[in-house]
């Protein structure tokens, strides 16, 4: 902008005119960073026994939940994540009916697998009781499920339940985990995906949020190869999502079965048309199913390395 | 990050223990920003008659090219681009001949265009020479085609060129421009589109660079609304690219043809995934290609609206 500012001057400068004080949110790294502008006024923010849990109300974004320097959602752009970490594998697998979620406190996740009436039980397990009481005040539109009687929510460190859940007793595991540091760091190892393939049913499904190809290439190419060697390369998959308040706009899953279906070569695309538009989704529909799996090749050869 | 800090705050707070001083370029809008670090060496700073040119050296993304306050291109991510505006239609075509190109200054078009031996001439018109002489000078893996045979390189008004042009003399079309603000505001217009259609021979196809369905969404929106009643809603197909150096890290294009080809339906899968393989390409492949036009349905949504 300017030619040789730091980000304060290049920003100030550039809006002095209009703005006065201005609020910014910053995710990134010290070489590239995501500003969301806020209003200033923080809704939430609370140390929890496992991290800093905030809520800001963002001017584009609408409200947005954080976990120390990190943006978890915000309510414009969370469809992209929670829609496309859900429906996938639901409708690939095509008869879900016991569901366990590990993380997913804000509630986005269950709230899109309680669409589907043939799922049984939702067991969620989260381990910070302070990201679902922030989410239950102040994002309703994610939250709202969190109380549905299929659900039983569980708040407890995933990867010690993991350790105790009985052989497969799932059709469908989600790995809704923020990102490979403090916590949520054990959620990204080999020992911890052998529970979950243990835990499946025959047939059954996983899916994980997998990090950016661009901004954490290291971490998405390690988990693949970790999943590759439990679940089976030819039942592991890549595919990815567009959110633009995540560090680089991509945001990538890994769709993993225990023998179980393609992601995608055998979808019922009637079904998820139908489905897509009887419940007003905003992200997912057949296209974009089949579409998110089909990989720019520096990503083909980011998980090959 | 901190419950209520400006983004300069934010940023500098955190990296504070390592680092004294930083330099950031700033793209985006006063909402939502995209910061990209630079060594503070600026390598190239000039006031044309159209716009200010610079040229960057990132810590993460290589050399990049900037107009005015918007980043152009980076050297790391830029292919993501010039691969998908050029081999779609190329390869969807399949017997190009004649490439007009609007904008380019850069040469990552050119670039892309000259790995077919079939194609005969190509016409590239850009309004700024500095943007060429930077690009020349300091960005040699986008610009080292520039001086190829087969290129007319004309610095003129690409609106003023295409208004004069001769009816269907182009197989392909590319309008590669900055932003609807400037100099490049005139190449989103009805007008100028009925003069590339004009200027495309029967089954011709034209493909533009249009803006991001977050960031831009009216801008999106209206080209395509644009572009349908221009060449017919069958023969106007949005498609898209993941670009971490551009604000939201997603970005569309539009192909167009004069009854021509479907964008994907008949692609000769054999023949693009040869040619991705032989030319080394780090981002287009047969999969990607046909993946891109898949939409997620708020993007759909958007295009109908």
């Amino acid at each position: 902008m300017t030619s040789s500012a730091n980000i304060s001057d290049s920003v100030a400068s550039s809006l002095e005119p209009t703005l006065d004080r201005q609020f910014w949110f910053i995710d990134g790294s010290d070489r590239y960073a995501l500003g969301v502008r806020h209003t200033g006024q923080v809704l939430f923010d609370r140390q929890s026994p496992y991290q800093r849990v905030g809520i800001y109300e963002t001017l584009d974004y609408g409200k947005m939940l954080t976990v120390d320097n990190l943006i978890m959602c915000t309510e414009k752009d969370e469809a992209a994540y929670h829609e496309m970490i859900i429906h996938p594998p639901m409708l690939a697998h095509g008869q879900v009916k016991d569901v366990l979620i590990i993380g997913g406190g804000d509630g986005g996740s269950v709230r899109e697998v309680v669409r589907y009436p043939e799922v049984d039980r939702i067991t969620m397990v989260e381990i910070d009781a302070v990201v679902v009481e922030a989410s239950r005040q102040f994002l309703p539109t994610l939250s709202h499920q969190l109380d549905h009687p299929k659900l039983n929510l569980i708040i407890d460190d995933g990867i010690a339940f993991m350790a105790n859940a009985p052989d497969a007793s799932f059709d469908l595991i989600v790995i809704d985990s923020s990102d490979p540091v403090g916590p949520a760091e054990g959620l990204f190892t080999a020992e911890f995906y052998q529970q979950v393939y243990r835990c499946l049913r025959s047939g059954g499904v996983m899916t994980v949020q997998s990090e950016s190809p661009w901004f954490n290439r290291s971490a998405l190419a390690e988990l693949h190869q970790c999943l590759r060697g439990v679940f089976g390369a030819e039942h592991t998959h890549c595919y990815l999502t567009i959110l633009p308040t995540y560090p680089t706009g991509i945001w990538a899953f890994n769709f993993c079965s225990k023998q179980g279906p393609h992601p995608y070569h055998h979808l019922d695309r009637d079904r998820a048309l139908a489905f897509t538009q009887s419940q007003g989704l905003s992200y997912y529909n057949p296209d974009i199913h089949q579409g998110a799996f089909q990989l720019p090749t520096f990503v083909q050869q980011l998980l090959q390395s």
